[in-house]
This record gives structure tokens, C-alpha cells and sequence, in this order.
């Protein structure tokens, strides 16, 4: 990237996200409170848009390949607190507040983050981790 | 999804990264104490061997195209407490601590999500964000 681009882009105040190849931003959502991660997920520029003018966390859904509104069938509602974009404004951190019974996951967890990487001699295995 | 590959890939212990088309799985770091989200980055296959061999995050630069031991520049290595995998087994979460100065980002802050954004009649505007 040239130095005038990269400097707009990381120092400058124009909100410039930057969609991949499949039109897509990364976004984590944390709970605003604990600062928890909840969950990963993507937008599209509609999602994106839609969130921004609404306050309430819209996704874009790539295994059904539709936008998203977080908690239309859960209940789980995640109301915008703070959006913010990183460095090179290619990835989002929404803090938000959860509505219904406070969850994130579609398994019925807390947060989507429930299981921790546990690597030994003979490979990686998966352990639960504790209040998630 | 078929039902019973969903339930192994969601409720099972056999860790089962899905990486995405391109070879890539998306990580989130967050400091090991305060839970502060740091950066988000990528990791291929071999990045992730090598996370999970030394305790020592390495990831992969979409921009250099070249494995990348977070750190080796800057000092700011990354020693993994805890690395978690989500729900769907496309996302880590990895609870670090870092080196050096105990920043993250190359611009020199300590989090790479350092501006908020800021939406109003006339469209979306970036801040910074106090303590970051």
C-alpha cells in the first residue's frame, strides 16, 4: 500500500471499510459490560449499513446467503453500544448489549467461544471451557 | 449441514478447524488479563501447527503473503494462555500475553481498534477512542 493511502486509512477520520473479495467484513461482537467476546461474524454492505442506521446488529449469513438480523427468532437482540474499525479498516468490534435470555450462540451458549484448543504429543483435542 | 456432522463439529471434543476456501482461519486475539480484543488476523494451516507447537503466535499476512511470527519486528510476542475455537470451528480466539511494550497494532497503539464510528444524517464518520 502506499504511505499517503495507508496513512488515510489508519490515521484519517473517513470511514472506509474495506470489504473482501466476497463483499464481506469481518465483524467480533463483545458484550459491552464484561467486554466478553460473544461471537465472529460477517457483513455485507447492506448488513453494515442497516446496523449503522438502525443501532441493532444486522449480519449477513454466508451458509444461508441472507442479511441477518441477530435475534429475530432468538430473541437475543444485540443493540449497537459502540462500533469501532481497526487499523487498516478491514474489520469491525461492535460492543453491544444482549437482549433475551443474554446469549450469543445458536447452541443456546453465552458466547460462541466455548471450547478451548488443548494440544499434546499425539494432536490437538478440544476441552469445555468453564462459565461460557 | 447434516444434523449429526453439526452436533460432532458444535458439541464435539475432536478439533476440526474449517479453514476457509482461500486456506484461512480467522483469529481474534484479546490480552490474557484484561480480555481487551487486540487484533484480528489469519492463520493458515501451517501458521496454526506452529501456534499450537510453540505456545507462540503465527499467523498469516494476506499483504506479504509469507508466515508471520507476531513479534519477530517489534518484539510484541504474542505467548498463547488459551486458544478456543468457536461454535462452527471457523474462528479462534486466542487469550494472549504480549511483549515487549504490550502492544499490538503497527501504528503503535496497543489495540488495532482504536477509532469508533460515528453515524449521523450525513454518513459515517471515525473518532478515536479514548485509552486505547
Amino acid at each position: 500500500m502506499a504511505g499517503a493511502i495507508a496513512n488515510d486509512l489508519e490515521e484519517g477520520f473517513a470511514f472506509t471499510p474495506r470489504f473482501s473479495a466476497d463483499g464481506l467484513i469481518t465483524c467480533i461482537a463483545v458484550e459491552a459490560g464484561s467486554g466478553e467476546v460473544l461471537m465472529l461474524a460477517h457483513m455485507n454492505a447492506e448488513a453494515l449499513e442497516k446496523t449503522l442506521a438502525t443501532g441493532v446488529m444486522h449480519y449477513w449469513s454466508r451458509s444461508r446467503r441472507k442479511l441477518w438480523r441477530k435475534g429475530d427468532t432468538s430473541g437475543q437482540i444485540q443493540t449497537v453500544v459502540e462500533l469501532r474499525v481497526d487499523c487498516d479498516q478491514d474489520a469491525l468490534l461492535a460492543r453491544v448489549t444482549v437482549g433475551g435470555d443474554g446469549g450469543a450462540c445458536h447452541t443456546g451458549r453465552r458466547s460462541c467461544f466455548y471450547r478451548r484448543i488443548e494440544s499434546g504429543g499425539d494432536g490437538a483435542r478440544l476441552a469445555t471451557v468453564e462459565r461460557v
